[in-house]
């Protein structure tokens, strides 16, 4: 069956192909009465838009973003705030580049969506990859951007923390720095490797793979719920949902395996904010699925962009041997344009189990506990 | 808000605490007229079973299930079968040992959901961890057995792949292998390091994280769906829901990260049974989302057990400092008995996403396609 | 909570108001390969749309809907066919009259949402009731439109049985003659009668209720399920949902309640194709919640229209005295327009129900039984 | 698909036949620290156990509850609470009294489930009814009791208000006077009335329909939410998916169908609580889905049972004629012991739109607004 809403208390409904009319989003369940303009949305909108530098598609998309309902003027401030109702947000599709489909149409791309999408459903729409394509992600960073909206108090960010085997120097951390590169990398110095990196492969008509950190701030503590609502088997859900997503991991992730209990303790000592202080965070800021109070961290890796201009052996509809090259457009490193969209699947998860919670618990336990 | 429910059309809601008298699950959604006794599903609690060897935890418990709804015999079969309602599931639990819980029950002990527990409901069941005990897990063995019945012509097989830093030597591979020795390790070489290794970390009271790797074959091609409900995505959700599980990967996982393009791509041949022969699985046997007809493949990581011997600094419910070391019965290497529940969780998926197909699109479509 | 989804397998979300920019619908999970052109939505909506006799709201709103996402040219047929993927319809407002809300704006309409939107949300669109308004129900109406593509060799047709405590006479109960009249009634004679009844309580500036009749014929045995998936159970839920609706009953309803248990039976005889023949249906297709392959039959009870020109005592946001008329566009008798909704419901649910029992049971058992 | 669970954030899954060994229910989304015994469970399930009076099925069901998770001893009151994970209740049957089935078994009662769920299934419990039968109410109870604890501030009480054709006379209603009679019924001339009428269709072997009315007092303005979430909606499914229930209606119901928009408008004047006083409750407490502050006022209509003496013509599994009587225990007027189900559906929806409403909403706005 087909599923394409995400969220259990603020859910998102995301519909759309690469190439038909317009794409968009149903958020349902945001709290009334908070402040939402379109500019907002499109700000988020305009960080993950194609076609800004040469490392990402040259699609030109103005990925221009209408609210259709769920605002209203709020008199009594003069801001247009949320009602409470579904709020629909569209993106028309403009730069559907008129092409000649004939070869993705009749043959599967290895490592893409078309096999799998013709062998359940009969019928795919080719076009630019249809539903299957990363277009889809900006109707999440629309949502996300409602998301962060809920989160008052919440700082989430994401950063490129490898590309291909080269990892960035956590030492050169800097957010500041994230904005200033087009690859979303917190080091200045990686960065500047990467641009030569990625220009011989773009050139190659290669492609290569990435891993992305997203870490939220100020996240209360006792978001999150057992068992099956855990707050990181959601980000799981939530990551490993995004195109071209092959793994994520929470806090020391895989390298918890190598570790031994005294090492991965995270050990505290008493706090003075309704929390203990952690000496570390091993955990990424969530013990039995419920957030510590600690930064939520979580890694995804993507995988190297399917599309290469080196043709691999495959086969047509009907079942004859092929061989596939994908010309045109496309993402050397899909990964970068999936920082954006890991912050928003974050805002998403953080938002809703944020609703769950005060409904289950209200205002929750307040710690210390009294002697 | 709490959900102890996982799965969509199979629906699987768990119940129980680690000290309570019993725990169990309902099963929802089962297709009626599949023959089913308690025997089967005891065979793979056995598996689970603790107490079986001196590298789990030394509690014993029959873990004997009790069929309490669902069932009937059909008498043109003589066999007893699903009936379509839901199968609730018990088993009693029998060896709560009755301790000194004043310590753990007044401090947190790092690593665990103590504190977390206690911030977001103000109380918590402290006799063995409660509900965030892995005892849990014994109901989602169950449920698996359930779901692993839906399943006619898939096999699903785990195996621990790594300990500690330790990873087996995939060459040696051997799927008999697992099930004799007390780690369910493929490789007897890497099987006989780990028992000394790990008798060495018991004796010490330390603990330590491992690597599991589940895979499914026979999987039909088209099972998952875009974009929230992908088959990946479900997975993600799945693995990372269970104890101690830090991180989740599909087929190549984060290692897709240092690849490029032409090495992750899955090439393709014609095949003769409805799905084309692929030369490799990169993939992991999920394209889009949705199931390629190859052997579907997901590692995830758990990380060492919390209860270890040597005293962690912490704090207590009132706020004050103090140092807690878990003494009792624990399991020194708590990946090893999450196998069986990673094939459990890996069925219920399967399971679930299969009743999603048949019921969005029936028998689906016939590959190839006619010229 | 908000929660603008209805269905589970074949799942609606609708958003917009009645004043803003657009209102439309996201159809998840319809399955792939069925012809859908817009002109067949289009034909459903244009028995619903406003505007079209005296007897219904003056507002003029041609209703044309585009679609925006989920449909493909099968170039095997020529067709326009779903996909499988999400579909969405916009419907975009038009007759927006500009007027003076400062009445409604500032005082609750007695009858209306007015009141409790505010008081839950502390904000409401106010302009032609916002959310609250019957506009959203043309969502529902195209919605329905693509369920009854899916349910093939179903016939659903409803029709206005009592309007005020004026019921139709079933002995001249004539389906043709629902789309001879301006009332949806079967009963030409009672037709006439409504007209000038109507016509005197519109000159009035007063309003009526209705009750009206949904009957699905050609629903195969066996579509519902215990126990809180009841087919009747969602379509009570289904016909509460809509504006201004009671009560909702299936088969004899409320008049079951009179009955002894020799009267109610629903006798049977063997058939000869897959089911019983039933000598009556007091249960209105409905037995323990699934389908007896009878026609289903659903009636539901629609309030007076709240919008009235006789002032009624209300109160003010600040908590004055206010006397409420409601100027401007309305229908007099609310439940006419509701039956094209009634059958979308009705379609959506079925719909809904045929997929999931295609997921749990498959094909069914095939009645009679060998013996 | 089957469905057994009710509820969004209060979630209810419930399971077992007429004459397995158990049944119960899940009860998840409970909040914490509330305060909850077996004993005021067992309270609620000894109004709804059958056997106490002529006027209901002799079967003997002690109807004894076990809490089998999900509470915990709270030291700081010594009170056991709700600690906000799953509460799994236990009800074992006792009396399934052991008969020959052969009839019932081959053939399909009239009226009854046995013809659907063989036809949807292939295989039915045939025994006492299995899933079907109103045993599985218990369990609804059970759940309901959970449900009024959440809702303090909040009565619901339910009585019998028609039995066939024998409507009460609502001046003489008395609330006291329903757990004097055995028909839970407000007016004591009528329960009077009642006893000589049931006696006589119960020795006549006969059965008869009725109607129920269950109203919740103190529920706050606000609850529900458009437009698949209203309350009155899930009111609706929730006495829906009771057995034999053919019919529901809010406030006015049906009788709304006749009314006109003067009639039927609740006029408002100006309250001192939060909320205006209204001067009538035609809309039983529901305006465009959500609460008023006003009791909640809903009925249902319960045909008679279908279990009679007189012998009906029917079919067996194999298809051949058959003419069934019902021997044994069976409830002439089951819609009487529907009254305390009606309640816990009742109490099960307000606590669910309760945690709902607190989930997205908070606090919600308070009225009336500043000037």
């Amino acid at each position: 069956m087909s599923h394409n809403t995400f969220g259990h208390l603020f859910r998102v409904t995301t519909f759309g192909e690469s190439h038909g009319p317009a794409l968009g989003c149903v958020v349902d369940g945001c709290p009334p009465m908070i402040p939402l303009e379109a500019s907002e949305i499109q700000a988020e909108l305009d960080r993950r838009r194609p076609g800004q530098s040469r490392f990402t598609t040259q699609r030109q998309e103005p990925d221009q973003v209408k609210i259709l309902s769920g605002v209203f003027m709020d008199e009594r401030t003069g801001k247009q705030v949320t009602t409470g109702t579904p709020i629909a947000l569209m993106i028309e599709n403009v730069d559907q580049r008129s092409k000649d489909y004939s070869e993705i149409k009749n043959s599967y791309r290895p490592g893409h969506a078309d096999f799998t999408y013709d062998v359940k459903y009969g019928i795919r729409d080719y076009r630019g990859g249809g539903r299957s394509s990363a277009r889809e992600t900006a109707a999440r960073v629309a949502a996300g951007a409602v998301a962060r909206k809920v989160l008052s108090g919440v700082t989430i960010r994401g950063a490129l923390v490898q590309m291909g085997p080269h990892a960035i120097d956590r030492g050169n951390w800097d957010w500041d720095e994230v904005s200033r590169n087009p690859f979303f990398c917190p080091d200045a110095k990686a960065a500047e490797f990467f641009a030569e990196y990625l220009d011989g492969l773009r050139k190659a008509g290669s492609s290569i793979g990435a891993v992305i950190e997203v870490v939220a701030e100020g996240v209360p503590a006792g978001l999150g719920a057992p068992l099956y609502g855990k707050l990181d088997s959601d980000l799981a859900a939530a990551m490993m949902s995004i195109n071209a997503v092959k793994g994520v991991e929470i806090g020391e992730g895989f390298a918890a395996a190598a570790l031994r209990g005294e090492e991965n303790a995270d050990e505290m000592r008493p706090g003075n904010q309704g929390a203990p202080t952690f000496l570390s965070n091993h955990a990424g800021g969530v013990l039995g699925g419920i957030s510590t109070g600690q930064p939520v961290v979580c890694r995804f890796a993507v995988k190297p962009t399917s599309s290469i201009l080196t043709p691999r052996a495959s086969v047509t509809r009907t079942g004859a041997e092929a061989d596939v090259m994908t010309k045109g457009r496309h993402d050397p490193c899909v990964g970068i344009r999936a920082v954006p969209v890991g912050e928003a699947m974050m805002a998403c998860v953080l938002a809703d189990h944020l609703l769950r919670h005060r409904g289950q618990v209200g205002q929750g336990a307040s710690w210390p506990f009294e002697g």
